[in-house]
């Protein structure tokens, strides 16, 4: 039994975690820390869990967490993370990031959009943790960077048309859509009830910090650099991404060759679910799991490509995810505690 | 193994039961039926059930229904179940309805609020499939009427005190909330999205059919016939009931013989939890789940006892209920398979 | 053309205020103070009214809105209200007060549940805004206590059946449901979008302020003292009220007896709209309207009367109530500027 | 005082014109008609208008309508509406047209996308009712063909940027994203609350029918054929449209130049509001409202523009811009019966 502990538990991903980690035949929720509820049981701030964990939080001391955990995930802010996670290395765990703190490759880009880095030295060891393109190096991972929920719907998304040459990199733009659980519990005007329902808006265009990332991976995929525009938008909704993905299709390339390219990549991928000819996904559908269902539609008066793919975000986008990358790097198959199906309606 | 079957699966209930079924660890769904989407696969009507569900929907046959299933249950409209659960009993299934059907003891008030019944024979035995109140007789039943959502929310609500004689039964009030999934997934102007967004509003006032059901089991609990007003509410979410059950004390009582009347009567109930002094329920905290919180205040200026109780109407009020009595009639722990904590947020 | 100043206009009431007396034929907004937000345009807080107030918020100075205005909407906290409104009359200003500080004609009773009041010499003079009840009183008042969101829906639901004796008064409990924008513009967790979605509730039962003001009028209204049981819920949506009030019938009543109370007593309403047998009033068929529509019906199992009344909470609840009483202390037909239809869907 | 009439008056946008009309101070309502519905009261099929309308709904006679009415409002499924059009102009009315039947120019453009136009002559003269482009010609016109709503927040969108040469007509791509009274008030699974609640979606993607609209106007905006690719959303909201729009800017062209085209295209239009330097719309803003807010960013990585537009549906996208046609067509100040403020929250 794998004895695994959260630092950070008292947000939606931290909870998220809890909940995921209490249905996993082969992990134990050893301890929970958090530095404004310390002292305090966990089921008294998310009363939803009372009979189902009766942790108490605790300061994030790493000696503590090494006593009583194999594998920690860091649920912090960024920058936060990084001041904690050497510690916890150098006491021999294995660290989950749920932050951005270990996404990139390039402490110069991480510098660009967050601030500098305190320990770039540990950059290059780490995994970017999306199975899809990485299960094998998450698989001997001892600190694995978890992707950010937008960057999640956006990489799959065109990862299988880009690594074919399919599409014409420099004409990428992702159009994303999320329920307002990605914003976190914090209180504040822009998740009152009031200003978000019926309140659909865009937010931060052409500056969030999660658009590095997908270039980064995606550039990966490609074999070149990549640019891409990204818009995010909130909706009245609690959780879920949708992300709409444009790009031209480069000359010849038809309707089956994308196709043939969606069915071919993600063959083997447990956590991927493609649509139909004619269907598209829906957030509805995923809510509570670990999928990311993928649809796509060739425009072929403007020779454009349209992605369309959802996810949870709290799940897939975060947490499930994150549960995903300490199956691979404990030997479990990665689909162990994540294979219900979602909620529905 | 228990071999399980559906009849009527194309609902939402129908829907949470597969999902229920398909985390539980000792039974399995081998069949499903629907008149109108006989020969189509299940995850064509419910894309989100795709990798967890290949079954097709066939036609309700009883001798089908017997050759692939040990228990089934019939979640389908009053009078239609009443049609199939003989035929099934006679070829020695055990059931569970999700109906009125098998709910009522007396025939004459089955007649008064459904129609006439067509196999009063066995309404004598079939048993109101309440764990907290008849879970021995549940135990060895080969029929269980599975309680309907807003009784299952009153009934627990008020048994502990009207048990122990502490209210006065004929001032017994029960105003009850309940998002639109209990109204089904068939298509209606009245759960048309624009219509039900900020519309609030009861229905139904005196005169809804889960009137007498809450009276039948309250009757029996008090010892006296027990008639209560009951009003139901349109709430704008998915899931959810809370249910705001009024009484008067009877002289003499003290909040303190309240709080003794609830702790000990669900001192061993696995799926109801009591909120703390000044704690309240919410039906968020539910969700998912097969739990029903409680909470209660004494309004010492009035005199009155208000007590307020939330359950997820699809899965306490409806499926998780079912697969809780599957599991008892089964002999088998009656939290198999619900033993998940409940979605948050 | 009569002249006014809003002062507290930063919150939804406040913006209400704004809204409506922009249309109104007869009145002219001048001035609106906020302390927190004192130098800014208001344009600038709710981007919203842009092109239709270029109005700037001033520090709540009598001497200034006493050269501005003629008549003042007080919409601060209570106490702040009483800390402001004597300076206003006395400098010949008419105030209609939004808070509690000046609905309440008894001081020991707002001592009993708010705290000591300042100016209890003012409390004999001050009219509880209802124009149903005291349209006369207010016609000739400079101080009007503008009734609470939930006392309006309560009030005018029992009103007319008390007046005539048809109810026993001692079996009155009002349960009622609020959207979230009566919980005020200011940010917390419980405001959240994601924990109020899905997340219906009760809170402060048998507790909350509004209790003895429902009391005040309603026994005004019946001659005797009335004691209500009042029971607050949150429901998820933005804006409205429905409350549903239980009350035994005396001996004999009849249901035409309690038709013809209520056809009686609102012959003249302007703004009370009353349904037809077998129809029950929605929020959604209210909103942005000064109107209360009423349903009810008798129970005659038990013998009760249930009466559902809804309001939009911020109208009918807050501002279009405030300016009716505008309209009414300045010799205004009460429905000048309030008459347009409600939004819909 | 203008007489009009509204030809199939029973669905949202149908409800929106009588709202709309009733407070309109130059316009009365004489007729409204309905097949499904004629011999029913208006208020009947809609409680909220008690009291504001005491219309009956006839069928759709030309003699009848053109005995009570000037002006008349066709708001008919398409097909329907050029059934009745042409004898509603021999009988010298004047028309404005919600339907799709006479917003194109070109019937070869309108029969590839719906189905062969049966009065193609009178496509030269109907005029797309967009004041912004064709304020002039409305004036003139005895019939309007009003725009969609998608293309009325698509190409208010991008017109001052297109009209200036700054984008590359090519590169343009509209994701849009519509609340759910879009759908019409029809019942259909699609807006059932459950599917809808939590359930982002796009669909027709690549193929809606407001493609080649969106292109017409832009094309004639630009002085060349412009085509887009056009992706409508569905959000968990009754009212409300955002578009987003991405187009890659020319050669040497600023964000300075981007700005100055909005400011001088717009600078008299009476009902587009320009955000400020880093403000975004927001749906909530523009609600019940003619207006279309207007905000973009310049993205210097990639040289792309994002701008992002907002209107309500019901009225800027349908009826409010079918009024202020009305006005135009009438000899009125556009804004007549439009100029009140947003509603809030």
């Amino acid at each position: 039994m794998l004895r695994v502990a959260i630092a950070g538990a008292s947000g939606y991903t931290g909870f998220e975690l809890v909940r995921l980690l209490g249905r996993h035949p082969q992990a134990e929720l050893k301890a929970i820390t958090s530095r404004a509820l310390a002292g305090q049981r966990l089921d008294a701030a998310y009363p939803a869990l009372k009979r189902h964990c009766d942790l108490v939080f605790q300061l994030p001391e790493p000696d503590l967490l090494a006593s009583e955990a194999d594998l920690v995930f860091t649920a912090l802010p960024h920058q936060a993370a990084m001041d904690i996670v050497p510690a916890l290395l150098d006491r021999g765990l294995k660290v989950v990031d749920l932050s951005a703190d270990y996404r990139f490759r390039d402490a110069g880009v991480y510098a660009e959009w967050y601030q500098a880095h305190k320990t770039p030295e540990l950059l290059s060891e780490a995994v970017y943790g999306l199975p899809e393109l990485h299960r094998d190096a998450i698989r001997k991972a001892r600190l694995v960077g978890n992707p950010g929920c937008y960057p999640t719907s956006a990489i799959l998304a065109s990862a299988p048309v880009l690594a074919k040459g399919l599409i014409d990199p420099k004409t990428l733009i992702v159009d994303s859509k999320s329920g307002v659980s990605g914003a976190g519990r914090g209180a504040s005007l822009g998740v009152h009830f009031c200003e978000v329902n019926e309140g659909f808006k865009a937010y931060k265009v052409a500056e969030h910090r999660h658009t590095p990332e997908i270039e980064q991976e995606l550039s990966g995929v490609a074999g070149e650099a990549v640019r891409v525009t990204f818009t995010p938008h909130l909706v009245p909704m609690t959780r879920g991404i949708l992300s709409t993905t444009y790009a031209s299709l480069r000359d010849g390339v038809s309707h089956s060759d994308v196709d043939e390219a969606y069915r071919s990549f993600y063959r083997e991928a447990r956590f991927v679910r493609l649509c139909g000819t004619g269907e598209l996904p829906v957030t509805l559908h995923v809510r509570g799991s670990n999928y990311c269902d993928i649809g796509w539609k060739v425009d072929e008066r403007t020779r454009r490509l349209i992605v369309v793919s959802v996810i949870d975000n709290l799940t897939r986008g975060a947490s499930g995810q994150a549960v995903c990358n300490m199956n691979l790097m404990s030997g479990l198959p990665e689909e162990t505690g994540l294979d219900e199906a979602p909620w529905q309606p």
